[in-house]
């Protein structure tokens, strides 16, 4: 049985974003079964987590004694045995490959610098007077991706697991309206969204946080 | 015959660093003979050139009708063709996989961030302000790094092209100390760039930058 760790709860800030639902929006389209560890916080920094996860991130994937971490690479691992999540032909699979490492490497460093400057330090100086830029970074970033989309659906010829954690990445930025004003680019955000995996895998995700929600301070 | 883009020239700051190395690298020690098509910054914005890369960025490798951006995801193509670079064996090749996107997404962006910082703005005093955090987030994930390679060689049981790329985004740190402040991973670091490949790689690299030297302005 595939297991993978996810946070018992996060705030709502981080709900619908933490990448357990990455995860778990592949498996469901791959149909996949698979069960969730939760852990809290504290266990980020114990010495058995920190030898599945070196970095004390979630989540961390495991299968039959194979431990794999970094989300998108787990999806890759994933799209390997589903032909729903990338194609068999060594060519595309490079293609989806070549998408996964633009959402990762491209795109959310940008995305997460602006989210890190909204959600974590809105009253910093610094943060003010950073913003601006990094706000044109994204946009640059997102720019290319609408030029791209441009008279596509998804990023290849058909949906991948590229697209999902595409769609993701955008969605961080659901704080603000940099998405909503690039409307090829917002468009296949929903597109991606309006699959039924996506609802399935984001209803559990968010069910379980429910079910852990904290004693009110 | 592969292909890959790399700019005619950069600044010294970023020679040593820019990404085709990393291909060339790869390529060296899979014994692949390539051609490299040297662009300028200008062609980045080139509507034939976006079409290839969406961002605008180097590397672009092509072979036979393929095209492939992100240089990570072009060394998972190269690594795929060569033991030398990833194990053939399903779950070795996805622990490499995993360490790829652990270079890409939880180290490089906070080193870049940090190199920013230090070389593109370091008068602006939310630069200043800033860099504290942006050096403990660097430290932090070098801890971890280092708590990992404790007692080992490589991230795996053996050198694949995961080393060659966490060597080479450690190597953007190279106008701090944070690396040498910790000697597991500055020893690792040194460890895979002692390979004669590396240094062939990067002979033509710098060669290539020696030959395009822009006239004094």
């Amino acid at each position: 049985m595939i297991r993978i760790t996810a946070f018992r709860w996060v705030p709502p800030f981080a709900q619908g974003l933490s990448r357990d639902l990455r995860l778990r929006w592949a498996l469901e389209e791959a149909g996949l079964p698979y069960e969730v560890r939760q852990i809290g916080f504290e266990d980020r920094d114990s010495k058995s987590y920190r030898g599945l996860q070196p970095f004390g991130q979630v989540p961390v994937y495991e299968e039959d004694g194979l431990v794999l971490f970094e989300s998108a690479a787990i999806l890759h691992h994933i799209a390997r045995r589903s032909e729903a999540l990338m194609s068999l032909r060594p060519d595309e699979a490079a293609r989806t490959t070549t998408w996964l490492f633009a959402a990762m490497n491209t795109l959310e460093p940008h995305v997460q610098n602006l989210v890190e400057i909204d959600l974590f330090y809105p009253k910093e100086e610094w943060a003010k007077a950073r913003r601006p830029k990094a706000v044109a970074a994204v946009k640059k970033r997102l720019d290319g991706l609408s030029d791209w989309l441009d008279g596509r659906d998804y990023l290849e010829r058909r949906f991948t697991v590229a697209d999902l954690l595409m769609s993701l990445v955008l969605e961080a930025l659901r704080h603000t309206d940099l998405v909503a004003e690039v409307p090829t680019v917002d468009a296949y955000r929903l597109r991606c969204q309006a699959r039924p995996a996506y609802a399935k895998a984001l209803a559990d995700h968010l069910a379980a946080f429910a079910g852990n929600e904290p004693a009110a301070a």
